[in-house]
């Protein structure tokens, strides 16, 4: 399927040089006021061209919404919208028509469906994404009605990390490689400057944090919440890895260095002294920050000759021409936000039908 | 929802301490000839008391098949099984009825549905994974008759790792923590040995592998092949964390690092010369081995006094009896192997719609 | 798939002559009381050998709970239940083994699966509704604790049928037909004595009525609440037509016949004058009384010489054995309303989430 | 959900008077070259304003293909689409604002989600269909390709109905009601005619055909094929009833008089020497055509002074303006067209999972 969720369900269409991207939206809550600048601010952090560190294509990105809104108000019917495509250099692709990039996802399309849009990746191109962020924008402003935020940053860019810490997501926006820690940010610049530099890309790690969740969203078996939360990051372009509260360090951990031990607050609310859970247990949100990591590996695209095969398993060099992004973390940030708003979204209106 | 797939679709019931836990296996293909051994056999692989490092707990957990095997072929119509518990020291759980153990869902279960069965954690326990292990055995046996196979080992237990090697199903079983690297196998028994004399318990990953599966299988979008793998495994008790192919390791790594180049085999087949991607390329199958890893942190019950709280937000001391887990990898390795053969069944059989 | 339902989900297994039949209900609300003889009850009005119109076959049907209750409370985890197969005069069978009966399902689904458990049908005896109406009697518990009833009566048997009335659920069971107006209901035994003693069969409809509907229930556009309904029912065995409100009579009439005029109560309370919508317009429940018909076919079973082929296509005569219904009229109106209950709390449920 | 279908699903948005309708085609199959005129000949039929029987509205109604076709051959990727909605008299529409007209589903609308856009009666519109013309336009060309066509024309207007026979696709055309036998369909025009002179509108049926299906589809418990399509016609705006074979005549009849005898033929191929089945055994298609009618009732906005009252309990005169539909039948009939194929496409697909 091409959607994500179950009663806030988002389904999305659009390939990288096709008409336009877009998406329909299911079970956006009614009755609630939409900013729909709020939705453009957050296409325009995802935008192409926005810093010196990204690709230098000047997307502009503008949505339409088509449907589900009346007088600025949600009507509880299906949101419909679309980002036209513009400045679409259809014929920088041309090169790679015949060609399969190593580590894109030209073979695989081309095994799966015996066709492929090959023009900037087709359907396969992380412009996609547009479309996520367009219905996390929607999902934000629902969950911003019940005193839930998400927000993410940008935690590691190649061998550059920055200690766990209260950030707020007002410092992600104060650099440009969205990194709440400003002297790390600085490192994490250059690094990527001196990447770019070299017609190379490098990886990293994205931080998600949500704040103000209650007790009780999740379902507990085969949809616990951070399992719903994993599947969606895992569909972000260019993940590798996902773990949430303490992560891949429990494997060495010991069980009395990692329980979360309870204690009970002046107002007789429940809460954990420590958080290795990372706001969830058994499946279920326990009413503490949630936060997870996310792993990006560095962009398969290289500004360099690179060996490779032709469809007809020939060897070819390539080497590609184009804007292309030599680090995808930084505009990748609010497109985890968006993932995770649309997972949350989704399970505190499931959670209203735990109970008649 | 209970359950996980599309068109191999599995949903389960049960509890620790109910009358008997089971589920309901959909869109098994018609026509194949099943083994019931087979089924037990992993059952017995997952059964408690198999061995020193695991819970002494001696349930036998025998499967009943109720349906959709007519003369021992798969018929096409849904599976039904049971699993009847049995020795259910339910008394040994008259103490917890009324405290949050931490790091465990007694609170989570109680905030989302106001009322538990408290006895063994009841859904939350991890003895729901018996009807995994069983639909599992069943798409593994679909699976074998289409040259896929899955198996899963322990590839880390505490500090103690090993290192990247071309293991073989068969070494997995010559140990009783299925670690196929003997010399650390060893190591691995005698720290969990440790940890269980000091009423302690530890942490560990379980390695998947996944060999045989064409190029094309798996959603490119949301439902990406890795999305669903990643779901599945983070819908188990106690995992973490999730990564593919070279997984977190990327976000330190440069593009020119981790590129997977093709070359064409002497009868034209197309190949990777090394496999970053984890036989997984924007979100499909490229016909390469499958590997991923699983982050399981140590048990929350400790056989030791742990602070904690009651109902009513008093401070009490808890102390577990009965028997349990100093280490759950072990019995975990055929519950991964089962959600990675649930999952691959699932995309196999979808693939099939791709086309008409 | 072999379920049914979005947020209330039964999915059933089980074959006419296999071990058991049964099935897992999610998405039960948690903490509400449930009265297990209630459940027996509607099994019991379901059950052959309950009087001389019907099967003389002498199946116990008694179900047993597996999960999800508690201390006879629901839990909101998922209800296992199984019904064991008795009396299973499975050689009665042996002569249809290599035989595809008319109007039964031996050659569909030996077309579908290429092999089928021909033993009284397998999956496609209407044996598999025992899961509907034991998931229909927690259903119809949920509804009954928020004011909403549904309840169903046989309306027509053969050419004889009965006037609309305000008829009550409680003449419903006063005869063994099942019908509510006494006079037709003799005229209906009679009609099926005289039918079954010439070893033929006969055909009818059944009426459903729900009472205590909230305005809103029902997606509007594809899961029109009238469309869940008339699916849930067309899936039920030898049924061959829904209609809602006026139904086919529709054809023939005028808009200014059949419009139904608003009008507003003494305490401010919406209603219709005349309700030739069946208490649902555009899809979405209006608050009236919601009410639809259901055509049965007569059982295909004849106990006379019926001309057939074989698997092979040679042509032969059957002539069935054992206990069969003249009518499935009486047995189907538990299961009639056994699927409404389940669409209408499934609603009820989904209803919810339309705000936040 | 606003989508209709599991593996080829159609999920759509848009109000009469929003911006655009639109929707987003998963599951097409790849490499289908696509005939773009023929998705425009469906949306014509059902167009506004091609005959003197219905709306004088002169929607130009034509479609936008954003996605999913590369060089017209599909690519498997998900197909948006648009049709930007023109000659929008939103105007004509403010006396409803604050009005609950009888029988449409503002009252509905208004309780389920405490907001509308009143406009041309929003999402409750027909005007939705728009989409469902689109993706079934899509899923004939599909099923052409294996042989399977599909077709539906006008059976009865009021008390004109016509006699069953082996009427063909290309006599559907030849008139404006849509009815192949041309006598009853001038009678049907003249009682149009009149009804329209009053100010009043005319209900009747609509017969669907779908001819070269092969033996097995359908899923045989709760999603019969004959459920599906129930679903799917009782899905369509005015639809009050779905019956198909011998429907709901089977009440009055006896089992020997509607069995379906089988024969084999030459080839050995396995038929029915009569089709009071309707292609349809236990769910599961036989391989005979399929046949179904739907029963539309006649539109509730009338040319006339109509009681009712508005959105504060006050009784009111209305008196429609603007431009509407005498009789929806002849614009239904390329809707019920298009819900067939997608449902019969659907079950295509999902049948090749029934064997590895």
């Amino acid at each position: 399927m091409n959607g994500i969720g179950r009663i806030f369900r988002v389904t999305t269409f659009g390939e990288s040089h096709g008409a336009a991207l877009g998406g329909v939206i299911e079970g956006m809550p009614a009755g609630i006021t939409i900013d729909l600048n709020k939705i453009q601010y957050e296409l325009d952090r995802r935008r192409p061209g926005q810093s010196t560190i990204v690709t230098a294509r000047s997307e502009k990105d503008k949505v339409k919404i088509l449907s589900g809104i009346f007088e600025n108000i949600t009507t509880g019917t299906p949101i419909g919208f679309v980002v036209e495509n513009e400045d679409q250099h259809s014929n920088d692709y041309n090169n790679i028509k015949d060609t399969f990039r190593p580590s894109h996802a030209d073979y695989t399309y081309q095994e799966k469906y015996g066709i492929r849009d090959y023009r900037g990746g087709g359907r396969s191109s992380a412009r996609e994404t547009i479309s996520r962020v367009v219905a996390g924008a929607f999902a934000k402003q629902a969950l911003e009605a019940v005193g839930i935020s998400t927000f993410a940053y940008t935690s590691q860019v190649g061998e550059i990390t920055i200690p766990i810490d209260d950030y707020s997501a007002d410092d992600v926006e104060k650099n440009i490689v969205r990194c709440p820690n400003q002297d790390a940010a600085e490192s994490m610049i250059k690094i990527i400057e001196k990447v770019k530099a070299e017609g190379d890309t490098i990886g990293g790690t994205i931080t998600g944090i949500i704040k103000g969740v209650p007790a009780g969203l999740g379902e507990p078996v085969f949809d616990k919440l951070h399992a719903s939360l994993g599947a969606a990051m895992l569909g972000i372009n260019a993940v590798k890895g996902f773990e949430y509260g303490i992560g891949f360090k429990c494997a060495s951990k010991r069980g009395s260095e990692i329980i979360d031990k309870f204690y009970t607050d002046d107002k007789g609310g429940v809460h954990t002294v420590t958080n290795y859970s990372g706001g969830i247990q058994g499946g279920i949100s326990n009413g503490e920050d949630i936060y997870f990591r996310v792993a990006f590996k560095p962009v398969a695209t290289l500004l360099q000759n690179v060996d490779t095969i032709d469809c007809n398993g020939n060897k070819i060099v390539i080497h590609a021409k184009g804007r292309h992004d030599p680090c995808v973390l930084p505009r990748a940030v609010p497109i985890v936000e968006a993932m995770s708003a649309i997972v949350i979204l989704d399970n505190y209106l499931i959670n209203k039908t735990t109970h008649l």
